[in-house]
């Protein structure tokens, strides 16, 4: 399945940064396929697995704040590997053209 | 912490209100304090019992479907239990008035 | 249409409260169709009347602070009026048993 | 600000690719800086302008469809132009290491 997820500390002001830059490392090392956009972080994998990780980052998070606002979006479709790459290649091969990324 | 989960089934067209009851039939006898609304559904608890929690309700709803989109949203708050009655009760305090639940 | 919308002050610390009364406040006045839960408000009406609701509301916590995220959920189905009561008690008619609102 | 949305056509089944194409053919021609990630895409402007352009794709999406699930995500943040180019590589400058994209 893939994933989507943010983790906003609330009420930590410039510290913010910080801590996207310790999650980022953690997923980056964890070895599950992902992507980074400037919303969010896309992952793809078992539900475990990935509940596993955002669950390490968020709980990171809270180590140095107070609260922090987690959103996780699950798009789970039976049979369908890698879609991590081929989503928005198979957009991109109805509309006969390449689109930002 | 407080969660609000909802599971979209995707490309099942009338079947959606099945399986949003047997969902709703699951969060109802699990025990964890929860609250529906015309948009998804608020539990509290520890994250590995709310995360058991969605993970059977998303299961049920892919034994049926091919696709389905959970969002899943934590606002985690250090000692602060009981926010899934205070939140509200807390900003009508401020208001000075009862709001519409 | 139904939608959810719920703004985090980000950086703001402990004002919060403040701003969701604020928030409430611009949401009970305006007149439209709302329920609140612990983890946001659930409005009902056309596109444009419920994203000139959630503008002013965005904007006037932005007066207070310097980010803020604002997460707004649409389901749009058509010919469907008063989804704002009736999905909770179609879902309980299914059930036979009411749930926790 | 940013804007993540994505809309999600319910009970079309077979017909999602070709709605999310012509969401994204809108989005393309806009003139709004825009990228697409595999769960969603990210514009950035204004709010009038962004609000503007996320109606007109979930229109269209109603035009074909009898229900959608459209969500959006803000980040608004004064004073800080183009962050849909520098939000990213300013974690990485932290990290001090180039991430997936």
């Amino acid at each position: 399945m893939l994933a989507e997820f943010s983790i906003v500390p609330v009420g930590s002001g410039s510290s913010i940064g910080t801590r996207l830059a310790e999650v980022l490392d953690i997923v980056d090392s964890s070895g599950i396929p992902y992507k980074i956009n400037p919303m969010g972080t896309v992952v793809e994998g078992e539900w475990d697995d990935i509940m596993k990780l955002i669950k390490k980052c968020h709980k990171t998070v809270m180590k140095s704040e107070e609260r922090a606002v987690t959103t996780i979006t699950i798009d789970d479709r039976k049979g369908k590997p890698n879609r991590i790459e081929e989503k928005v290649k198979s957009i991109e091969k109805r509309l006969g053209k390449s689109l930002k990324k």
